[in-house]
C-alpha cells in the first residue's frame, strides 16, 4: 500500500527579560521589544489581562501601561484593561474563560495581535490557554508578577485550566512571544507567595546545579527576610535552569514519558488536590522534595546526610516538608500513596519518576517501593513534624 | 537589563496511509501501525469516535473494528466507539465538545492513549480539538471519510470549532500521530460530497502542479461518473502535494501572513458564511477559484484563455462558479467583497492574498482592487450564471 511520510520542524524562539519597573516611561525594554514587531502597514493590538491582586497592591499600574503605550509606532492598545480574579480560581471558573474568548473575538484580537498577561502562575496559566485555542494561536506576552511564575511557571511553554476539578486538565503547549520578569511585583505578594517558589529553585538546583543548591543553602537567611536582591538572583537564576531544561532536553513539549522538572511534583499534584488547594503550589513541591530525597537516601542512591541536608534547607526556607495527608492510616497507605499505585496500574504497569543520584544530579524510576516510601514518610514525620 | 534566550526545535512527523477496508481482517496496515508504537510494559488505550453519517452508511463498522482489535498486544480499546454527529453541525456544538472531553476523562485516557477519528473534516476537526487540549495533548489518529478529508483538511495539521456562529474561531494546529485514507468510504458518499472534495485538487493543482491540472482536465469526465480508481489518484496526488507545502514551506504552523494553500478561499469563507453553510466547503472553494483565476487574468497575470480553461473545468466537475451573493447591488460591492475590504483594515491596511501568475504557480497580492474584482464577478455572472 502507498503511504506518504510527513516530517517537519518548527523553530521556537522567544526572551525572557529580567527588568524592574517594566512600565515606567524611562524603561525602554517593552518599547523595545515592541519595536522589534512592527510590521510595515499593520497596526497590530495589545489586549491587556491583569491579575486582580496585582491590580489591588500596584493601584497606578493601569495607568502606566495607558501612558507608556501611547506613543508606540505600529501598535495599539485595545479596549481596556481586562481584571481577572487571582489566584486558583481562575482556572475553575469556564464562564471567565469564555468572557475572555468573547474579548479576544470582540476587540478583533487575531494572529497579529498580542495579548498581555500580567499576574501568579493561574492568571498566566488562563490566559495562555485562551490566547493558544483564539484562531489556532494568537501571540502572548508574559508578565509574571510571582515568585514561582518569575522563576519556574512563566518562563516555560505550558498553560493550562481546571476542568470538573481536575487540575491543568485542559491545557496546551504553547511558547509566549516574550515575557517580561519585573522584580517590583516581587515587593507586594504576600509572605506565603514570596516563600513558596522558592522551592522550584531548590527542585531544579538538586537535579542540575549543585553549585545552585550550595548558594541557596548561603542565601536562605537572606531570602527570609525579603531580601529583593538576592530574590533576583534566584529568580534569574532558576529561570535559566528551567530553560536550559526545556530547551535542551529534546522533548520541550514532553512527548516522552520523561520529566526531570516533575522531581518532587508526583505527591505534591496529588496533595494539592486532596488539600482542596489551600496548599500552595510550592509548598506541596517543598514536600515533595523531602518525600523524594529522603526515599533516595533509603534505595541508597545518596546518602543520609545528603536527605538532612536537602531537608533542612527547606526548612530554613520556612517551606514544609512534611503533611499528616501523606501518613499510613492503621497500617494502610495514605490516598497520595495509593494514587501513585492507581496511576502506576492506569499507565499499564509503569511509572517515570525522577529521583536524586546526588545533590544535583536527578535519575529515573520505573518503580516506587511502597514500603520504602512509607518508610520515607515515616521518617519524616518522626524528625519533622512538629516543626 | 539580563535576558536569556530560549530557542528549540520540534520535529514531527507522520504518516499518511492509503488503503481500503482498513478494518478487514486480512488488512494488516493499522496492525502494523499500532506494533510500531508499542511501549514495553504499557497498555495503551483507543478510544474511537465515528460520524453517525458514515457509522449509517456502514453499519458494519463498529463490529468490525471491535473484532479486528480484539487480539491486539499493548492496546486496548477503551469503552464504546463514541457516535457523534457527521457535518458542520457538530463544530456549533459545545455540549458536544465537553461530552467527548468528559470521554477522555471517563475512560482514563493520557498522553500514552490514542484517540481515533472516523469521519468527514468536521468531525475530524472537533475531535482533532478535543484530543490537542486534553492532558495538554493526547495523541490522535485521523481516518478520514470524505474526498475533502482524505485530500486536504485530514491530512494537514490543524483543527477547529465553530464559535457563537464564527467558523473556526477555536483550535490549535496539531499535528495527527498518524492518517489512514480509507477508499472504501468514498463510495458511500453523497453526489455533493464526492464532487466538492475535488475542487481542493483543482485548487492545489492551480498552485502547485500545472501536470496534475492537466491530469483533472483528462480525467474530469471519470471522476464526475465515480470512478473510484481514478479518485484515489486524485486524493494521492493532492494530499501528496497539500502535504509538501505544509512540510516545505518553513511555516507549518502559519505564523506568517503567507498562505497559498487559501487560494480562492477568501471569499469561500465569507460564502460559507453567508448561507449558513448550506453551501459546501469545496463548493464555496470552487466559486472562490473561479473568482480569483478571472480576477488575475483581469489583472494581467494569467490570459484570459487560462482563465477560462480554469472555469471550464470547474464547470465539466459539475461544481459551482457563481453565487448571487457575489453580486453588485444598484452599483454596490457585495457583501463579500466589503468582508474582504473590513479585514483589510482590522489588519491595519495590509492583506496578503494567493492569486495567479500561471496554472501551476500562485503569487502572493497585498492589495485587491474592489473595481477590478467586480468586473470578475460580473464576467463570471454574464458567462456562467445560467449553468
Ligand atoms: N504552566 C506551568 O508550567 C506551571 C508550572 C507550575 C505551576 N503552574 C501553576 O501556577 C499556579 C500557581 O501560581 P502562583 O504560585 O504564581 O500563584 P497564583 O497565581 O495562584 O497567585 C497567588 C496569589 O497572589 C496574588 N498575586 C500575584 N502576584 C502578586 C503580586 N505581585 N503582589 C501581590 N499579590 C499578587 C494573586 O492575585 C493570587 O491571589 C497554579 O495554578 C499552578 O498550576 C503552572
Ligand atoms: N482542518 C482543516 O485544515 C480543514 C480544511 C478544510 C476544511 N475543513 C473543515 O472540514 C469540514 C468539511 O468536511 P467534509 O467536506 O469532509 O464534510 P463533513 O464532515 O461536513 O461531512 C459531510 C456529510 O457527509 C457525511 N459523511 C462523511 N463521510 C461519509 C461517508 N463515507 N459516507 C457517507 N456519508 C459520509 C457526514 O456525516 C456529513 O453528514 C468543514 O467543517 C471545514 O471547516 C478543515
Ligand atoms: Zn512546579
Ligand atoms: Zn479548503
Amino acid at each position: 500500500m502507498q503511504s506518504i511520510q510527513q516530517t517537519f520542524r518548527v523553530d521556537y524562539s522567544y526572551k525572557v527579560f529580567f527588568t524592574r519597573s517594566l512600565f515606567n516611561p524611562s524603561n525602554p525594554e517593552f518599547r523595545n521589544y515592541l519595536a522589534s514587531q512592527v510590521t510595515q502597514g499593520l497596526t497590530k493590538k495589545l489586549l491587556f489581562i491583569l491579575d486582580d491582586g496585582v491590580a489591588k497592591a500596584h493601584p497606578a499600574l493601569t495607568t502606566a501601561i495607558t501612558a507608556y503605550l501611547q506613543q508606540i509606532e505600529g501598535f495599539k492598545i485595545a479596549g481596556d484593561v481586562i481584571l481577572v480574579p487571582g489566584g486558583e480560581a481562575c482556572k475553575n471558573d469556564q464562564e471567565l474563560f469564555y468572557s475572555l474568548i468573547d474579548q479576544i473575538d470582540g476587540q478583533g484580537i487575531d494572529r497579529h495581535s498580542f495579548v498581555v498577561a500580567i499576574g501568579g502562575g493561574a492568571v498566566l496559566d488562563l490566559v495562555g490557554m485562551v490566547a493558544a485555542v483564539s484562531h489556532r494561536g494568537v501571540r502572548h506576552i508574559r508578565i509574571p508578577t510571582t515568585v514561582l511564575s518569575q522563576n519556574d511557571s512563566g518562563v516555560g511553554v505550558k498553560n493550562g485550566v481546571n476542568y470538573r476539578g481536575k487540575k491543568n486538565f485542559l491545557g496546551t503547549f504553547a511558547p509566549p512571544a516574550a515575557v517580561f520578569n519585573d522584580a517590583e511585583f516581587l515587593t507586594t505578594l504576600e509572605e506565603r507567595d514570596w516563600r513558596s517558589g522558592i522551592s522550584e529553585a531548590v527542585k531544579v538546583a538538586l537535579i542540575k546545579d549543585a553549585a545552585f543548591f550550595e548558594w541557596l543553602e548561603a542565601n536562605a537567611q537572606a531570602l527570609v527576610k525579603n531580601d529583593l536582591p538576592v530574590m533576583q538572583e534566584l529568580v534569574y537564576r532558576c529561570a535559566a535552569l528551567h530553560m536550559a531544561h526545556i530547551g535542551g532536553s529534546g522533548d520541550p513539549f514532553e512527548s516522552g514519558s520523561s520529566r526531570p522538572l516533575d522531581f518532587g511534583h508526583w505527591s505534591a499534584h496529588k496533595l494539592e488536590q486532596l488539600t482542596d488547594f489551600t496548599l500552595r503550589h510550592g509548598e506541596a513541591v517543598s514536600i515533595g522534595i523531602a518525600v523524594d530525597s529522603v526515599y533516595s537516601s533509603l534505595l541508597g542512591w545518596i546518602d543520609a546526610a545528603a536527605a538532612e541536608r536537602i531537608v533542612r534547607l527547606l526548612i530554613n526556607l520556612q517551606l514544609p516538608v512534611y503533611h499528616s495527608l501523606l501518613d499510613t492510616q492503621n497500617g494502610v497507605s495514605s490516598a497520595v500513596i495509593k494514587g501513585l499505585q492507581e496511576f502506576r496500574e492506569h499507565l499499564g504497569g509503569r511509572l517515570t519518576i525522577c529521583l536524586l543520584k546526588a545533590i544535583g544530579q536527578g535519575a529515573e524510576v520505573h518503580v516506587i517501593d511502597e514500603v520504602l516510601l512509607n518508610k520515607a514518610i515515616a521518617h519524616l514525620k518522626v524528625n519533622y513534624e512538629s516543626i
